[in-house]
């Protein structure tokens, strides 16, 4: 099982079944709810039991592993997942890392079926392949980590939103590695966490995380960021991101775009942090990613209770898309982007 | 009691005691809460049984009434309404029609002293002049109604946040008085709510009043706004205020002001609607109205239960301020201020 360093670790391989830390019930309950089928992990990343981008991708590949060791004894393998690799790629729509994860799974498989290998052999491989993709994915964390760190000025006030941490990663964070890496070098004095509605992940998950690590975190909900960033003390909105077009356009937890108009009214610097597994090369921008739309009842109401009148119409896109004319940078483990553009972006993802 | 057409009405006078709607507790419970006391109305204001600018001012100007009607055999006024006069001054800090109702109150008590009213008179006097002002607060609205829909084009869709309806004033409201108005006249489509955090005014209240009056009426998380309003489908943000200063600074529930960046950038306007008695001209700019801090457990709980971590620090401040540059008009019950500025909110308000 992959670990990074210190930080709470959301997906756990056991060998013969999968742990998800269930991101439901987080801060009130720290419950590891453990599955062996693939279909039960769409499920849960449908119902967001795991959730963030690379979270959802490894989760994914584990799935694929966690079939394969079921159906080893087929004769037909692609047949044999066909209905597996479906189904976890209807499970959300927007983060790329999904179907970057499941392709990654089909071109071993295929690469393995291409060499003959045997079905205990074929199992075996996919598990390695999703446990290759999980320590990649810490790796590429870390790596972030340092790059996005050196931006950083000492004594640094940082804004981040939803939660793009050890929570929704492999482990250590994509905008958390950054700021834990800033925070281990001194230069963090403070972190702001929006809360994040509807689903509360800064109130929920990134308060929780950074607690533990004993980073200060201060929770804001969005409607004060316009006035926080007023103030002239905040350095870097610092975010991830659920899908990367060719031309630098983002599309990140719903809040992002006003982040980044905010910012840029304000002069404060806007960096998203990304493996180049969030990359998506066949989309020119962003007007093309789609964005979903979740149950109205995750803002009328709260764990059962109305917030809202009965019947009341709502709105809930999960995502949308800040276009890279806001973005000051793009950090990926392959290198940083300032300013993006289709240019930069290539040049530094076939790096 | 005043009434304002059918709108919902949250302030009620009953000859010798005062009903407040328990705003807290909508829109599950419909309870109207009973007060005879000065102090006890002091609290719900603290306690937002009862909110928004122009309703606490009623409010308060109704608690000088109850304390005058059971002092009325003192034989010194103003020692006898002292304490009732401080303790709702020092109820909440940020919306000055609080403050515009008690001098009015006092002034209207210093006449009558000086004309040598008896005790009697003097209380009966005092009930009416709360009264007048719960009154003139409803004409204002509507007054201000037909101004500000005047400026709504057919068929629009338009942005609004917190509540600042029939719930919030003496009845119609302003924001969502002008939406009334125009919704009247035929010309709105669709209203969306900001649920707005944490109190969730627009989801518990603005929702509740526009379902009630049959105005299409949409919610909204708050980082949803930007994306919405890059749809170029909204022709108008509509706020209330709480304090507007000289030079046209707007104080208004926190998150407008984010409104009011997203919307100068999307080029969807910003109309601000507040009566008279929310201007204070005795404050050169926004800076230095004071911005209640509210207590962080609004943030970090929901009613008794954790959002957030044990012990996680928070931010709450109650409201922020909008520069005039970001408005594009104030309507007031006096005239409407197009690119408001110190000479034009002057103009106007001495008319």
């Amino acid at each position: 099982m992959p670990a990074a360093n210190n930080s709470v670790t959301a997906i756990r391989w056991q060998d013969d079944h999968l742990q998800l830390l269930d991101q439901r019930q987080l801060p009130e309950y720290e419950i590891y709810l453990s599955f062996t089928r693939a279909h039960e992990l769409a499920d849960a990343i449908r119902s967001m039991i795991v959730r963030g981008a690379p979270a959802i991708g490894i989760t994914a590949a584990y799935g694929i592993a966690l079939a394969a060791l079921r159906k080893q004894d087929t004769s037909d393998w692609n047949q044999a997942l066909k209905g597996d690799f479906e189904g976890l790629a209807a499970s959300r729509p927007t983060a790329v890392n999904l179907f970057w994860a499941l392709q990654r799974m089909r071109e071993r498989l295929h690469w393995l079926i291409g060499e003959g290998a045997d079905g205990a052999t074929i199992a075996q491989q996919l598990v390695q392949e999703a446990i290759n993709i999980h320590k990649e994915d810490i790796a590429a964390n870390l790596a972030m980590g340092e790059l996005g760190a050196n931006l950083i000025e000492s004594n640094s006030q940082v804004y981040t939103h939803c939660n793009a941490g050890a929570l929704a990663t492999g482990g250590y964070g994509t905008a958390l590695g950054v700021i834990r890496s800033a925070h281990k070098q001194g230069k963090v004095k403070q972190v702001y966490a929006g809360e994040t509605r509807p689903w509360l992940q800064g109130a929920r998950l990134t308060a929780w995380e950074l607690m533990q690590d004993k980073v200060p975190v201060t929770l804001s909900c969005e409607g004060a960021a316009g006035q926080l960033l007023n103030q002239g003390n905040i350095s870097w909105i610092i975010i991830g991101a659920d899908r990367i077009t060719a031309n630098g356009d983002v599309a990140n937890k719903v809040g992002s775009y006003n982040l980044a108009v905010l910012g840029k009214y304000h002069n404060v610097k806007l960096m998203v942090v990304a493996p180049s597994s969030t990359f998506d090369l066949s989309l020119e921008d962003g007007a093309d990613i789609p964005i979903e739309q979740r149950p109205i009842s995750e803002v009328t109401h709260h764990q059962g209770k109305n917030l809202a009148p009965e019947n009341c119409l709502a709105i809930n896109p999960s995502f949308d898309v800040t276009p890279a004319k806001l973005v000051d940078v793009i950090i990926t483990e392959k290198g940083i982007i300032e300013q993006p553009t289709k240019e930069k972006v290539l040049a530094v993802l076939t790096n």
